[in-house]
């Protein structure tokens, strides 16, 4: 199947959506002139699809290999990597101090979804470089700016995240790593780093021409618990002072995770201090780790939401194509016994539908969060609070419906589906890891039920579910959806216990997505009503849109019962009993 | 991970919802004694979980293997087999004159039920050869049933299924396979076979004498389409007059399928008549071939949506075992800081509680549907058309809840299910196939508003739904729903046109089958709050049934405006658009 990149819907869900017209009226933003969104869109979209998306079947069969302390990743992948350092993709929205093209945050995204549709696996690099940027931009030393921050907006060097160890899932806090100060010698002022972490994506491989591990532990006399952690970056060469990459520090990869998907992504553990010799140096201030992780956890967040869209975006055209090529029975009731493509039939239709109805959806709603966020990076205390409420909205369902929309193209499939050689396997092992990791939509949900539906006591839900509700015009169900969400979302704030939050929060979580994404595609299909809208686009939006808000909607409403049950039931068996 | 045989909830669905009692009151049946069904059930258990479970995930690991035109299975596959055969597990239900036991459906399906939760992919085997004994039961002669049927009823031999080939999927009547007649010479009466057949589920192993392959092909002048395929027996080894295996005939494996899971299951392209000279004969008319398929699809499709409870069993154990022993986190809000086992965390037991809801009460509807098959058999009309209508539900739902409930159990594992060593994957990877084989969820779904829905223009359905609104009682979702299914299946034998039936076929399939479904989990609560039921299943019960009547059933009732919503917006784009 031949890659297309979805730079049409980009571009429009930028405009609609993200704003993109009106942060460019802002200074800062400045250049993200309509002709450089375009160009932006479309040079991304030529290169994933030229470059990125052929290695995506040979990285799911190759994958990565851990050979002799090296990891190997599959054939055409380093050239590949090269050719993204070379172009400057990972640049889009980094700093323009450190070489990078200072554009909204909403471009970096577009560039992040375009190659994460092509290779999704391969994507994990750059995306993990990203948090490692912002770490350090945010947190770190005016050194540690100018000597990490260019190559890793560049590419030449990577980034990773280590945070999880065995005994330190969701409970970053539960963490062991050590690091303890360095009093004397040339490397006064750096610690000494010690321990094991897993789950480290990207932790090890020869693409890039350094590493730097961003990796939480505790110093000497920390408190216990998430207050007691602490930010390192730990080179895996130890830059010189002329920024090139020095001696080898004493950190290594000691086992690759087999994996049901991502197999081109090598999933790491990591050893650090073996010969206890680890150095690194601390980002922001002692026991601050946990505020810097909360900077980067957003846009980190927000990213795995996006991967979601890659994935579904991925399978509906796989999906599309095998079905407009295969033929299967006439139509039902037709006088024609002449067999047709499987497109044709109904219940093929409704799935290839909703398919993109998801899709588009969770696109609309990943660029709403995107402008969001670059507005609150403007100043726009209303928008950065509304942006934090989107956060787990867009990771949890974003990831939910890339999970959905892979297993319909594995159904339009049929038994072909089920075979590893048509790719749609590959997609629906791919996209079951996003609803885990950067926080489980478990996590997510109770994000939701506790710091953000607290925001401003409980006035930015309610703001934004009011502005849906004024919107939706004639379209009732999104309107009764915007006020059930509402009406949850009081109830979750007043009587109800901590504990019946908790036990509602997913079905919440799920009902608010869907409102906030139904709400965004509304705007879609409205604007494409409005003169001037590319011909595919006003065509199809508008069905697309009535699709959603007459079908998936509904269903939202149907999870209300379960997010205001309460957690009572929940207890009333005890453990034993549970299992039995 | 510990296997545990569903044992005691079994025996519950046995009585409760197949109604063994009432079935061994018949003459056929009196075998089916309440001693009869534990020593059935306990004995399947202790087999399955000491033979067949530990056999799992090495049978994943390896898979099955094509060398020199053999299939070789995963170490202590054969052994396990030889175990089956010895025990006779594959007779229960079996007719008594060919050796098997004669006992209801009901029992079978608890025996296959109960290895399948074992070992998935290797059940498979017996599955298979039920469809072939059915077969040759219904529509053999009496010389076939002679030869064949005592050697597929003890295990001896098995048998397979061959429908699909690369053009003929759904639409088996596309198929090309030929069958020609021998009129002279010694095999004068048989036919020679020539064709490829895919998909073939243990078309090819070591571990039976014979393989008994039941082949849909078209003789010479045939009608097109499905009314002119028959179904012809072909024997890998040509029985001798004594009915020992004698010479090998005209046919081969080819190739495996690489697929996402069942690897254990070899799934075999299988050639029949390379040299012109593959014998078969046939079991029925000429041309009689949709006949006898339609027999056998009653049972093997129930028999799939098993496989739904089965993989659902299975994980639902596992994940529940990983959240007992898993500690992470205090519990939100308490004072005390120290973590639990994720299993007392609310939105982890919301999922697990979801995990046992869904799977107890497919297996509920389960064996109400072999129950009604039973009384069919005894020559009850109401419960036979009963029956007819429960099929599609009982393989749609219960594989579609057998993917969810696999989902979820990635879910609860967090990182840990996304590795392949804890298995969780395992069953999600597995159970993907069942939607799609035995006729794809989207076919039981045209079978339910086409087929299903006209039997006795429409009272059968219509007499369900009331039977379950009248006996709902104070459970009002309930009754909604079963109203609301009534509701829409009047719509669609009235105005609704054939594509407005297709369009909302899938949604309608699960609200009926949820319906059913909590209708039957509502008479095990209420039969578990009577006297004498064992303690650990009167303590669940009712719980697992309130958790499903309060969330399940109103999840259901938002599809029904999808239900509804007719076919119109389907087709409002042409194919390029929708593709565009």
């Amino acid at each position: 199947m031949d890659f297309t990149p979805p730079t049409p819907d980009q571009i429009f869900a930028l405009k609609v959506n993200a704003g993109i017209v009106e942060l460019a009226a802002h200074d800062r933003f400045a250049a993200a002139s309509p002709d450089m969104v375009e160009a932006i869109a479309e040079g991304i979209g030529q290169f994933a699809q030229g470059e990125w998306a052929p290695l995506s079947r040979v990285g799911d069969i190759e994958g990565a290999k851990l050979e002799n302390g090296l990891v190997r990743l599959p054939a055409g992948y380093a050239e590949a990597y090269k050719g993204f350092v070379a172009a400057g993709w990972g640049a889009v929205s980094a700093p323009e101090a450190f070489g990078g093209q200072g554009l909204p945050y909403a471009l970096a995204c577009c560039t992040l979804e375009t190659l994460g549709a092509a290779n999704f696996a391969f994507t994990l690099l750059p995306m993990l470089t990203v948090g490692a940027i912002e770490a350090i931009d945010h947190h770190g030393s005016a050194d540690q700016k100018t000597l990490y921050l260019p190559k890793l907006i560049s590419g030449e060097w990577s980034g990773t995240m280590n945070l999880t160890e065995p005994q330190a899932g969701s409970d970053v806090g539960a963490l062991r790593t050590t690091a303890t100060p360095i009093t004397e010698g040339e490397h006064a002022g750096k610690y000494k780093i010690k321990g094991t972490k897993i789950f480290i994506t990207y932790g090890e491989h020869e693409l890039a021409d350094n590493i730097v591990h961003l990796v939480l532990a505790r110093v000497p006399g920390a408190p216990d618990g998430s207050r007691g952690i602490s930010l390192f970056l730990v080179p895996k060469y130890l830059p010189k002072d002329d920024g090139t990459p020095g001696p080898r520090n004493d950190l290594k990869v000691v086992g690759l995770e087999h994996k049901m998907g991502i197999h081109a992504s090598p999933t790491c553990v990591m050893s650090y201090g073996d010969n206890d010799d680890c150095l690194g140096e601390i980002v922001g201030a002692e026991n601050g780790g946990l505020r810097a992780m909360f900077t980067m956890m957003n846009s980190a967040r927000i990213n795995v939401g996006s991967q979601g869209v890659q994935v579904a975006e991925a399978a509906t055209q796989r999906a599309m194509a095998y079905a407009r090529d295969r033929v299967q029975s006439a139509r039902a009731g037709s006088p024609d016994k002449t067999p047709v493509a499987i497109i044709e039939h109904p219940d093929v239709r409704r799935m290839l539908l909703r398919m993109r109805a998801l899709t588009e959806a969770a696109r609309a709603l990943l660029y709403y969060t995107a402008g969001q966020v670059d507005r609150g990076s403007l100043g726009d205390a209303s928008a950065q609070a509304r942006a934090e409420l989107l956060v787990p909205l867009i990771k949890s369902w974003g990831t939910d419906i890339g999970c959905e929309v892979a297993s319909i193209g594995v159904q339009v499939h049929g038994g072909m589906g089920f075979i590893e050689e048509t790719g749609a396997a590959q997609h629906y092992r791919d996209a079951r890891i996003t609803p885990i990791y950067e926080g489980t939509n478990g996590i997510q949900a109770a994000d939701l039920v506790t710091r953000k539906l607290g925001l401003d006591n409980g006035e930015v839900l309610a703001a934004l579910m009011a502005e849906i509700a004024r919107e939706s015009g004639d379209v009732t169900t999104l309107a009764e959806l915007a006020r059930a969400c509402a009406t949850v979302g009081r109830w979750m704030a007043g009587e109800a216990s901590l504990d019946d939050r908790l036990a509602g929060s997913v079905p919440f979580q799920t009902m608010c997505a869907v409102a906030v994404a139904g709400w965004q595609l509304l705007r879609q299909s409205r604007a494409a009503a409005a003169e001037g809208t590319p011909g595919p686009i006003a065509r199809s939006k508008p069905v697309i849109a009535r699709y959603f808000l007459s079908r998936i909607v509904p269903e939202a409403l149907g999870l209300q019962a379960g997010a205001t049950a309460g957690a009572a039931l929940l207890y009333e068996l005890d453990t034993e009993s549970l299992m039995a």
